[in-house]
């Protein structure tokens, strides 16, 4: 075990390391180069149209401001000062929310830490437990001597302050998340009942339309809404079935960047025209010249594009059992959505739209049997991969030895045995497939939850973030304290008796501190300090920024500004949150470690959020009952795992007081359930009613079908309506690298256009 | 273990007990003074009226008629003779469907016999595994010779039989239970749909309405549902709290009686009246005319209510925040039901109101809070009632015995120790705690329900049924099996890890056998044959009839029709199931016992459905889904029971293949639930649509709100009214005595009128 020094000169690297990558951010940010990469939230919304420039040329790229290098670390209190109804307007409620998991960290494990140092670091800490120790193999330091372990077996009055903190760590969670929840209720409610019309309000999808040899869909969907809504039904909207009209479009896409890199390589040497080959890889046949190929290339997928979009249109082949049904009032679409439809429970299934840019129109399609069977295979799967995903990563690990590569490129031979590509091959060969998988896999699951059918694009990630938060809590947590792959930990706990599986666990919990102290300071504190810095992405905009970018159009393009990534970052959350709320009565050393990643991360998030990240959707926080839910449960494996250690150190006089309290959780938490998860699922007639009245008397004389058409046609049409639209404006022999193609300009067009202007220019 | 021989000799004694039953209840069903007790539904539809008489005084009471004695096994035919359709409308769907379930168990278990001992008794007779135990103590019989326990470990070939079975046993159930649920959602869709116009059909009930200072409740519920159901409202009716009223009107009941009772004996020795002492019990204090008395007394009462019902109706103070809010269509009621009303998810909790029969009027005023506090108190209250009801037991036990009692009462001692009594006391007392026990638990479990604050007697016996069911699994079935009390089982199992836990069960199943056939021909068979004989109310109704009963009016008071009992009938039929799946791969010699009960119990209960029971209440068969759910519990029970017998055979080969069976089956429920279940929870708008539609158009100037109009009144509202009307309609001089209390008569109103004339006569 790693003694306090140790754990010093860990956490010296890792803070050097965080604060070498905030200072270069800061330094990065504030060159106008970058502006795009750093400010990209201010470009899409229009407030910021090109980087601000002071001065002559040099100044268009690099600042030349002294001044403000002085002022480095400015951004932070800057992301700070924004209010939150503010941000709310600017950012949406979905990043609201976000933000406030980290500050539920900090509310709920500050005050934690406080009482655990003041009232049981010295109890731990006057034990003589781990004295006895000093004669065997077992090593022991310092930190150990802050925690639980050094506390001799059978003091039976000592563990009582344990016992006392696990009650007030439980009451203290509990309270705090209850009130989150409330809050969060209430910030939804507000937000739903201040928000502008948008089509999503008034509109319901439906899926598994049956089929009638009679009728076609479209007559089948408005008979049937029209007889069972007859006061309410307004009009509806087909879903074409476009998989090729999208790949059209992609291939059209690629095409007009291989053009753009044409024309930017002839703008630079005017004299000649470039030329490629068309045979294998560009390497070998004819030479044609770029510019007229990949010209006369976009231009017939253009036509091919708006032929197949004038047969989908035309045609009602293409059409699929499902449709967007909007209403004439929030109230009646209210109704649609939260009555069965049809006596058949597998037809005519209705539930709220999402937003127009968050649905998923793969799946709309999909019939109900299918979804039953998918969700079958990604069950299955899923089980695999958690327990299993090591068969296949030791398997490369074999192959992919020095020994190996020798035998598959002798070629390689003489390079591989210089000594320091040797150490490096031997150092990073093993881990390098589990780093890989482990980089790919929250991709992994996002493509399990999109085969298993979810029609948005939040539920999609919703879903994602719950697989990956059980991975993590298995082969993460699990994984280091029981050591073991996962399928050995699972044969273990069959075999084990319902009582030993939490003493087994609980055992070892306080020799894994100083690891998971590792864990926290590098996943966490450089992982963050990495989050801001936003490496990739600033390469993946320079290189696009030198080969295809002519136009400011094609530089928005350029612009990856990035989401909030749910999937990915709320189930990293939850794992610091399981690992405070388990160590907390066990070894609050680790306590600090967490309150400062929790601290760091909400100013960074915060400030990500007001520059950077681009909104997909908003979802008005419905994830928060999945947050709520798996603080719950981190809360309750706690109490389990506490109950198990200290039953093996002989004061199981303990055990019934401490039983009572995943009992009493369970009841908090479906007392929560009921409470305040209804306002994240549903949406109540009075509220619909209120709106729709205040609407009715503001305006009379809406014209709401209007409003509807199209707001939820596929992507792809709404692209082409853009295009014929500029294609109609611009003149016909107007050179084709101009047409835009703007297949993501559709992101940005509903959120509300916020009165802040940007107060962050470098 | 039992022989062969001794379990001839069990069963001929079950059999002829039961045979003796049947032949009692042929013999007294013919007899015209029994009339009320064998055939009370009659009576009740109002298809018979007083008993047939076809020859003199004598004949009044006793059949003279001796060719109907050779007819005496006529009914089973009779009963069976009825076509369903036609009992729907006679008995109601609900009867119907429960007489299903017996159907169910013959068409499982009946294929499942054939195949079992045609395949699989022949591989286990052949096998000499039992003979190894020759010369050892165990004892064994030919019983034995037939089940799983006679092939020798390690055999592994045959058990692959075993494991065929299993997947056969599987697949037939799950297809069985497929096809009823089918049926039976369809039944109860048809019924709905056919049946004719009721108020619940159009009303909702609304509870935890909120408190405003400046609104009464009325006005509240009428703003509340003008606005936000603003086209589909039409009425409510307010819920007072009448305890008050309810007891005055029990009160004035059993003066009543006392009166009758009073007036019947002056009848008999007309030349004096009857004298009443006013003191303690009757027994001394000052003597007063009986008649006069108690005729004063009812007066008195009658005025009490009737000023009670003025105050309830034109105050509001006693107006509870319930209601029951009645629309113009039934899309308008299904929408009220189905979604939410207000931003809190506790208040303006709307539901579909059950019939106004079967509501439970005492819990309509719970607030939100107190029924969450509730399920919680009754939750653990089961707990503690299921693992730890043999404390008090036992403590009375151990009071309970000889010395005990001599001490307790001295002066019994002479009688007591007369050898006679003594064997029957120490025979009998250690039993008899637990025996009141079993037969009060049906009443326990109800007053839980009914305190945990359901609303309607259809949920009350759901529940109930559920948790009965609960109860004879852990201490009927595992205590059987396992021996010890619940809580040494937990205890056990608790210590035990989840792969050893179907092993010891498992490997005990095989030794029960016998004893379960015994259970099955004590509680199944004679049991049976008891419920048709109706022992309990044939004695009640005489009593009753000869103390009692004046008037045809209270003759039909002291008819107890009784119901069909489905909180106590049911979890019997499904220990049965439990018992059938379990044994099927084991010793299926328990099956033709399992069979025979199932038939038996169907003739029987399909005779007393037509002939006997009153209907409390109709949901359309609303339970089913607790059935299916029970039966595919008992199957995966089997499966895993199965699994762990055979790995204890070293047949662990199989494990892998049985393991299969349990997910298969649940994947099946879960699909059985999204498919079936909606239709026993919620009603389509395209259901509602479609009889709004026809019910306008054939009666398009229906008064609806006269249709209303108290039909969800207190049930002692409702008496009140009859009285009033009664009271009115007669002169004011009248004797109290014929004014009838016809609290019970609310029952049979709302049934359809049976088209169906009575064919059933002796």
């Amino acid at each position: 075990m790693a003694s306090i020094n140790d754990i010093g000169v860990a956490a010296a690297i890792n803070i050097v390391t965080a604060i070498a990558f905030l200072l270069a951010f800061a330094i990065l940010r504030i060159q106008p180069v970058n502006d795009r990469v750093y400010f990209p939230k201010w470009y899409l919304k229009g407030l910021r149209s090109s980087s601000i420039q002071t001065g002559g040329f040099g100044s268009k790229f690099i600042n030349l401001d002294f001044r403000s290098y002085v002022r480095f670390l400015n951004w932070m209190p800057e992301a700070l000062k924004m209010p939150e109804p503010e941000l709310v307007h600017h950012a949406g409620l979905d990043s609201v929310v976000y933000l406030r998991i980290y500050l539920l960290g900090l509310k709920i494990f500050f005050p934690i830490a406080c009482v655990a140092f003041t009232a049981m670091v010295p109890v731990n800490w006057t034990n003589k437990g781990l004295d006895r120790l000093k004669h065997t193999n077992i090593s022991y330091s310092d930190i150990d001597k802050l925690s639980l372990s050094n506390i001799p077996n059978g003091s039976g009055s000592r563990f009582w302050v344990h016992l006392c903190m696990a009650y007030a760590i439980t009451f203290w969670t509990c309270f705090m998340l209850k009130r989150e929840y409330q809050n969060i209720a209430l910030m939804r409610l507000q937000f739903l009942a201040n928000d502008e019309r948008r089509p999503n309000q008034f509109t319901v999808l439906v899926r598994n339309i049956p089929t009638d040899p009679h009728e076609s869909i479209c007559e089948l969907v408005e008979h049937f809404f029209k007889v069972n809504h007859p006061d309410h039904y307004l009009t509806y909207q087909a879903v074409h079935d476009s998989t090729k009209l999208s790949e059209l479009v992609q291939k059209r896409k690629q095409m007009q960047n291989l053009l753009d890199y044409n024309i930017n390589k002839h703008m630079r040497t005017q004299s000649k025209r470039p030329i490629i080959k068309m045979g294998f890889l560009g390497c070998c046949g004819e030479q044609v010249d770029g510019i007229k190929y990949y010209t006369s290339m976009v231009e017939s997928l253009t036509r091919e594009i708006s032929e197949e979009k004038q047969r989908l249109r035309t045609g009602t082949k293409s059409i699929v059992p499902a449709a967007f049904v909007s209403f004439k009032s929030r109230w009646g679409a209210a109704v649609c959505a939260q009555t069965e439809q049809s006596r058949d429970p597998t037809e005519w299934l209705t539930e709220w739209a999402a937003e127009p840019r968050d649905i998923y129109y793969d799946n709309l399609a999909l019939p109900y049997v299918d979804l039953k069977i998918r969700r079958i295979i990604v069950a299955i799967a899923y089980f695999f991969l958690t327990f299993f995903f090591m068969i296949p990563i030791a398997f490369v690990q074999s192959l992919a030895n020095i020994e190996g590569i020798e035998k598959a490129f002798p070629f390689l031979k003489p390079l591989i045995e210089v000594k320091f590509f040797k150490s490096i091959i031997q150092g990073f060969l093993p881990g390098i497939a589990l780093k890989i998988f482990l980089m790919f896999l929250p991709r992994i699951l996002m493509q399990m939850s999109k085969f298993e059918g979810f029609v948005s694009t939040s539920s999609l990630e919703r879903r994602a973030a719950s697989r990956f938060y059980m991975f993590q809590f298995i082969n993460v947590f699990l994984g280091s304290i029981v050591t073991g792959t996962a399928f050995q930990q699972l044969n273990r706990f069959l075999n084990q008796s319902a009582n030993d599986i939490p003493k087994t666990i609980g055992v070892s919990i306080p020799m894994k501190a100083t690891f998971f102290i590792t864990y926290i300071m590098v996943d966490g504190w450089a992982g963050v300090a990495g989050e801001i810095l936003r490496l990739k992405p600033l390469i993946i905009y320079h290189l696009k920024n030198s080969f295809l970018v002519r136009t400011e159009n094609d530089r928005e393009e350029a612009t990856d500004a990035g989401t909030i990534g749910f999937n990915t970052g709320e189930p990293q959350i939850q794992l610091y949150f399981l690992l405070g709320l388990v160590y907390a009565a066990v070894s609050p050393i680790l306590l600090p470690f967490i309150i400062l990643f929790f601290a760091l991360a909400y100013v960074v998030y915060r400030h990500q959020v007001i520059n950077v990240y681009n909104q997909n959707y908003e979802s008005a926080g419905k994830f928060w009952p999945d947050v709520h839910r798996r603080v719950v449960t981190a809360l309750i494996v706690s109490q389990l795992l506490l109950t198990g250690l200290l039953s093996t150190k002989q004061a199981s006089k303990s055990t019934p007081f401490l039983l009572v309290l995943p009992v009493l959780t369970i009841g908090f938490h479906m007392h929560c359930k009921c409470r305040y998860q209804p306002a994240f699922v549903r949406y109540s007639l009075q509220e619909a009613m209120i709106k729709d009245t205040l609407e009715r008397t503001r305006e009379p004389n809406l014209n709401l079908k209007a409003f509807f058409r199209n707001a939820y046609a596929h992507p792809e049409f709404r692209v082409g309506e853009d295009l014929e639209l500029e294609m109609a404006v611009e003149k016909p022999d107007k050179t084709p690298e101009l047409v835009a193609t703007k297949r993501g300009s559709w992101r940005n067009t509903p959120l509300p256009s916020s009165k802040h202007s940007c107060p962050y220019s470098p």
